[in-house]
């Protein structure tokens, strides 16, 4: 069975958002706990930048549990920017044992998960999983130097500048994890790397049929359903491909490509997207509302689209992955 | 304790290991299971061609294990090409959850870690762990166009075109894990990327005595010692700084970097690299001999340099880390 139902709970200790000047602006931006206003957050490099967000995140993640690094097993982290590098320069001088994990946009779900696997093996008492993206070192690795200014397509996302850190232990809280779903590639052979919530739809499509399956659940089991950063017309595929097997998930669905920015006010085009966006809105919005118990029962499907720059340019298509978790609030 | 050791054993179910015409003249050449003589192996890019070393060496180990695709509970896997982009184009098709892992040339040892956490968790049964590097992939990503016939320095290492895989399981074999130690991310300063095995080494270092100190053991209680790929420089950076705590590991100790090749008769000067290094001659050396009698209890401590093109460019330093596996044979 492809979802795993955790024997004994995995609880989330604390947890920490950090976002920039267009973060804070958003419909959910009161819920982030830090705002660095200046993107380039007294760096040299973009590069440099989005390290100083994922430690930030870690840091006062780690503060609000009133926990030190002495008290974190492992760090499990990842990032957009080649070869991981945000987040393994980011947690280079802090002493803690490090996995990186490679999972594209879906990297918070991944990260908890293996985070999660860690504590259930008993192999751990705390664990950390941190993600990022930052809009200027994602633009111009994947798209254009940001002086040239190009044109962005209707169907495109826009990489959050943002971090978020997820604090998981062995002992009890209030919120906790009771399953997950590790999502298989599923790859439709859609090539526009400027549309990556058509990639994106069939893996999450995938990964939720799965799930529910599983579980033998219903969408209207949960107080809400959230998916990582499909964007609108990734949102519409997913309702699409989903009714074919007369699945409904439109009363109770969000996308964090959708929460982040305010669409009214802000020229988005498709959303948001970015490992950092799933990110801020799981350890902001989601986990803050779980708190108040606004939500009790959710799923959290994060998605990722698995191109590379090179990809793009070989003009292969592009696979996609969706990872999911059900948290529960006692 | 960063060490952990496992309550209940993983063992290692099959594995498997592909190289091409150069690593087949190597010294341990003849324990390779499958030699693609042409390193583009049939395909239109060196990614793609990555990939199939990849999900060939897979496919073997299935094979060798006489287990189907429904029997693997989840991959993981990781490589060198930005993105992970070479595992994940491999298991696009492939139907099986899939975790894409980042730890450079430590991969190896970080996917077999990872796949144990799982099988421990109760969440899985088998799992399998991936890795593969390409000589011409990654030249071409962090050198130089192959075209330009660029120069290399003695300290540079030779990228392996070969890949590894290891399936583990719960069921009883010959072969178990019986402790890991997931490193810390170790940065001395040093800048120079072409010459890894100096940046590695601290690293290495530090794993191995953390490993020696938590399992209160000496290096003389181990039948082999290996590290990931240090090659010559690495190596002997790594005698010195276990020497300075009085610790001796030299007369047990191979590097694979150093065993992959055949340095009288190849100008690979510093020795060989890349995550297909270890997962070379751990999938086919190492276990072969364990499961020959030749070893009983080995340490495997593969080693990653965490930088990336853009972070040499940057004048980054490069940050390592070294993960430890305890292999042993009943």
């Amino acid at each position: 069975m492809q979802t795993k139902f955790l024997n004994e709970n995995i609880y989330v200790k604390s947890y920490a958002s950090v976002g920039s000047f267009l973060e804070k602006k958003s419909r959910y931006g009161s819920y982030l706990d830090l705002i660095i206003e200046d993107p380039i957050a007294n760096r040299k490099t973009w590069e440099e930048a989005e390290s100083a967000f994922q430690k930030t995140a870690f840091t006062l993640a780690l503060k609000k549990a009133s926990l030190n690094n002495e008290n974190i097993d492992c760090i499990f982290a990842g990032d957009l920017i080649n070869q991981c590098m945000a987040s393994s320069y980011a947690f280079k001088e802090i002493g803690i044992p490090f996995c990186g994990v490679y999972g594209a946009c879906s990297t918070m779900a991944l990260t908890i998960i293996s985070a999660a696997n860690l504590i259930a093996s008993k192999m751990a008492e705390n664990a950390a999983a941190v993600t990022s993206s930052h809009f200027c070192s994602a633009e111009r690795q994947y798209r254009f130097p940001l002086e040239y200014g190009g044109q962005r397509t209707p169907s495109s996302q826009w990489t959050a500048t943002a971090s978020g850190c997820t604090l998981l232990t062995k002992n009890e809280t209030d919120i906790f994890l009771s399953a997950y779903n590790i999502g298989k590639i599923v790859d439709l052979g859609v090539k526009d790397s400027a549309n990556m919530g058509a990639a994106m739809a069939p893996a999450a499509a995938d990964t939720i049929m799965s799930f529910l399956h599983d579980s033998n659940t219903a969408p209207s089991d949960y107080d809400a359903i959230f998916t990582g950063d499909l964007g609108e017309i990734g949102s519409n595929l997913l309702y699409g491909l989903l009714n074919k097997e007369n699945i409904d998930i439109k009363a109770n669905h969000h996308d964090c490509g959708l929460l982040l920015y305010n669409k009214e006010i802000m020229d988005v085009h498709s959303g948001a997207s970015g490992c950092g966006c799933s990110a801020a809105i799981l350890n902001g919005y989601i986990f803050k509302e779980m708190q108040r118990g606004t939500f009790k029962n959710i799923l959290f499907c994060a998605t990722g689209a698995l191109l590379s720059e090179t990809s793009s340019k070989q003009s292969e298509t592009i696979p996609a992955i969706a990872h999911l978790i059900n948290f529960r609030r006692k």
